[in-house]
């Protein structure tokens, strides 16, 4: 596969990664010369038109040649790809999805944005999700039971989780804000950088996704104190925080809706939507989530533009956050006729950015995310159509086959050369920056745990958790993921994190230190771009390059042996071993193998 | 390929051509049994979000079943596709590119819309599209070189067109309105509906996409009585006129670029755009052709919204166009940052169908219109990408290889499968509706005739009419390609049309005016479905399917014999021959035959 042409988004072929209006960029191609190219065009699409510019050789190796040109950034988002003459056919395009001999639409043309770009520190940051009823409650604090709310079922810390439709959300364990703060050490022992909450508002659920205010921090996890001690005891540590906010929908005791239903008059009544018969509009028929109208400028003014607004009030100062994952963020804005979806997306950005210039904004995303991760809103999407999906396509057990949000067919279980198309093609929509800033993950606490997936296979969870680590994007762990817990769908994989670790997988748990640190190491594994080196069905190898440097990854989801030409992998004689087995050489070849479900990465110097 | 599920817009398929907002369509899946199918699911996204329906088996023959389900047109574009449980890997989504048996992004989804439908008389017209300057100049006028404008090169009838940079555009062969209202029983002898006129505004040039107003007719052209004439002899004899806007931008003669020039502080100043130096912005650089800013308001009133708005005044009334096609839509309202095409194209569909509410509005693009085409401005686009290119992909000479619209290479030569394939990718990126009411074409003024691109050989220009004629789209003819004319590019296509009938081709002529009246006389042809049966390096073989009928092509490139099971062929031992060679059977199977480029035409009756 390194015999093929090759550009992507990443430093090795883009001269920069935050093009401004009107800048000219520099593009590379680099192109084997086994592949035959004569010449090399950039097609780019200009105020809707499409313009040709030719590519010139720029430099030249043993094996390939590297072609230089431009692409000039006149629109917001400028959309390109390149045209080959030369090769099987003569006639070769190269888009995000590689080489094809024929014509084909625009969906995955490379893109270049200027939207200002999102913060510096989110690439080589590691995000742990924390669901914080289920995380940790403050040592010597009295059992939840003695102060549950009214809707509360109290629960110990090792009592089974419910999963009864009646109870699964009112189910309590009390987890706090101090349980987490005390727990810091873990995620520093894990080696992780950036610690995720889900929501921390006041609610009537464990899960607290229908918010009564987001103007304060429920008093069951501590209050906006233990807020600000958990946020400055992070950043202490050089942890960043992000939170959780709901966009799409509020609760029904949300202090707004109260207003809104108690008086049609109310500025509040504005906040909502309505349907034909009058009634609420809620998300997906759910009456306890009431859907927000965004456009109601009264809405506006309170969730967004005030230093008051929840968006801003737990975002501003040193003991803030250092972001938003944002919640239902494809569904916000959209009811029927209504789509002011990017305007929501773009305000939000705005005001994040103004309150914290290095905030991220991170959008939760369950399918194609391709109208809505240009890169003016969202920095980034919960990559689960691009990576979650096709990990699980991969690593799912032979017995055990889950359904995949909502989705009335199991996942099937394909081989890797279908599964690195799936990356590719999903990775191909959106702009490199916006697949480098949205998150990878193996499973949320909205889905199976991983440990599950894969038919409580250790070995094939640390499969999953190399990819995680090792593929472009910023990586998600949920809690617990590294200790082996299970969970067979969303809530019931919401279990209470278990503090006495004879109950947790320690040779799992090293292995995911082994595989963050790599990262945390490695530069490639954080900026590189990606190519495929060889898929298989049981095999995923790939390189993660920077300008000096080389990262070589093998992903076995079973035994196997994997033989590749060395022509194209310059340097790869003094590759060194970060995790897993050598590189066998033979002049010609690298051999590459692994016993069963392994991973293996090597990294070396090449010329520049 | 018959043995595969199936779907797409047409009305076999989908219960509603013209979806009313809220309404809920049912869908239905043809499923051969072959295929192995237990279970049907639709999903749809609404409101941004995935939903799920199962669709219920319906009925059942010896070949195959049908399945029914509902998707709700809850947004105004409503995407949807099928997830089927059984085949080969057991999971396989459908969507407009077939059969995928892992996940794909939703590029290729089907769509229904809830926009105003189109005009339906547009789905039955054959277009003719005409070249004012170059059909014919009225009997008895003397000469254009009496009474040349002053830019004008005047020309003979018969005189090589120029095609030299300086004298191409100037060169004024002196064809008029009335020359063409003389022919039009040209245009009912070959059985064409639709008369397209590219531009009749004065201008400075011979193609007239300078306009210097949009309020008058050329008077070279013989101004607006001779416009009325026109009008009103083509709908008395049945035939619909199309006129040609430019939406863009002006000449730099136009009387509001003038009045811009002038002062600064003028109304129509706000009517363009200015870069950084303050230099007005201009298509392409062409200093003769300013850029509209369509963010005015002033430009708006004025070139739109009143009765005496070019837009307006040539549409209103009995003798009024029936529709425009709009010059350099793509580039309409974009430049730099600002991008207000949609908002265009929606005004401008609300003005033209308020002024005549079955007027038909189709977009030139010559690329990837998948975000322009979705059925909320224009009806259609004039489907380059999705027709032209892959025909000429199939159909170009072996000694014969045109640049296509600005690229830098040639366009190849490839097979059947290929060609196939980008109609499919193209077909599906937009609305069944928007691929229906786009302008399928050979070529235009703007690229090399047809003649030419074969390589001057008559059989395979009548398969690149067979071809026009049969599949989905409305087609367009460019003036005299009908008879043979040549013409290496754009330019050099545009030679005055030979009115005496020793210089055409008068078999190539029978055999558009056969396959004309074929497309005129078979419904499906005009509003059925497409399925393909065959395709292979030489030959093409579909279906076009309604309820009660089916019409199969096949478009043979070379000599070619194909032979296909009969199976999911029911009915087809009635076959009747509309065009071509006679169907072979032989009980199980069907074989097609061609001895040389040709296009057969069968059509049978079938079991509801």
């Amino acid at each position: 596969m390194l015999s093929r042409p090759h550009h992507d988004g990443s430093a090795l072929y883009v001269s920069t990664q935050a093009p401004t209006p009107g800048e000219s960029v520099r593009v590379r191609v680099r192109v084997p010369h086994e592949a035959d190219v004569r010449e090399v065009h950039v097609r780019q699409v200009t105020d809707g038109e499409p313009e040709f510019r030719a590519l010139h050789e720029i430099s030249r190796s043993d094996s390939e040649a590297w072609w230089e040109g431009e692409v000039v950034c006149h629109n917001p988002v400028t959309s390109y790809r390149f045209i080959l003459e030369g090769g099987p056919g003569g006639y070769q395009w190269l888009n995000g999805t590689g080489l094809h001999e024929r014509d084909l639409p625009d969906a995955a043309d490379f893109r270049l944005v200027t939207y200002q770009a999102p913060p510096e520190w989110s690439l080589d940051s590691v995000v742990y999700q924390v669901f914080p009823d289920r995380f940790a409650r403050a040592a010597g604090r009295p059992p939840i039971a003695d102060s549950a709310p009214d809707w509360a079922l109290p629960a110990d810390w090792d009592d089974a989780v419910s999963t009864e439709p009646d109870t699964v959300a009112r189910q309590l364990y009390g987890g706090d804000l101090d349980g987490i703060g005390e727990h810091l050490d873990h995620l520093e022992r894990l080696g992780v950088t950036t610690l995720y909450l889900t929501p921390f508002f006041p609610a009537r659920s464990n899960h607290r996704y229908d918010a009564e205010t987001f103007d304060a921090v429920d008093p069951v996890l501590g209050g906006g104190e233990a807020f600000r001690r958990l946020i400055a005891e992070a950043h202490r540590r050089g942890l960043t925080v992000l939170g959780d906010l709901t966009t799409n929908h509020t609760g029904d005791s949300h202090e707004w809706f109260v207003a809104a239903q108690a008086d049609s008059q109310s500025p509040e009544h504005d906040f909502y939507l309505y349907d034909e018969s009058g009634d609420y509009v809620s998300w997906y028929g759910v009456k306890s989530l009431p859907k927000l109208n965004h456009d109601s400028e009264g809405l506006r003014e309170r969730m967004f533009d005030t230093p008051q607004a929840g968006v801003q009030k737990w975002l501003a100062g040193p003991d803030g956050l250092d972001g938003w994952r944002v919640d239902v963020a494809n569904m916000t804005g959209r009811w029927q006729a209504q789509d002011v979806n990017h305007r929501v997306a773009r305000h939000l950005r705005d005001v994040v950015v103004d309150t914290k210039p290095d905030a991220l904004l991170v959008a939760e995303h369950c399918h194609d995310h391709s109208q809505d991760a240009m890169g003016d809103g969202w920095h980034g999407v919960m990559n689960y159509s691009g990576f979650t999906k096709p990990l699980w396509t991969w690593l799912r057990g032979k017995d055990f086959a889950p359904r995949f949000l909502g989705s009335p067919l199991r996942v099937p279980r394909l081989g890797g050369g279908a599964v690195a198309a799936m990356m590719n093609e999903f990775g191909a929509i959106v702009p490199w920056r916006s697949r480098m800033h949205s998150f990878t993950l193996v499973g949320s606490h909205d889905t199976t745990r991983v440990r599950t997936l894969v038919g409580d296979d250790a070995a094939q969870v640390v499969v999953a958790a190399g990819l995680l680590l090792t593929m472009p994007g910023i990586p998600m762990i949920t809690y617990g993921d590294e200790i082996g817990m299970e969970g067979v769908w969303g809530e019931d994989g919401r279990r209470p994190m278990p503090w006495d670790e004879s109950r947790w997988d320690a040779d799992l748990f090293e292995a995911y230190q082994q595989l963050i640190r790599a990262r945390r190491d490695l530069e490639p594994l954080r900026h590189g771009g990606l190519r495929w080196v060889h898929t298989s069905d049981n095999s995923l190898v790939y390189l993660r390059e920077t300008e000096g440097e080389t990262v070589m990854v093998h992903c076995a989801r079973a035994a196997d042996e994997v033989q590749v030409p060395a022509t194209h992998l310059a340097g790869v004689e003094s590759a060194r071993v970060v995790v897993g087995n050598a590189l066998q050489h033979n002049g010609s070849h690298v051999t590459m193998s692994a016993e069963g479900p392994a991973v293996s990465i090597w990294v070396w110097s090449h010329e520049g």
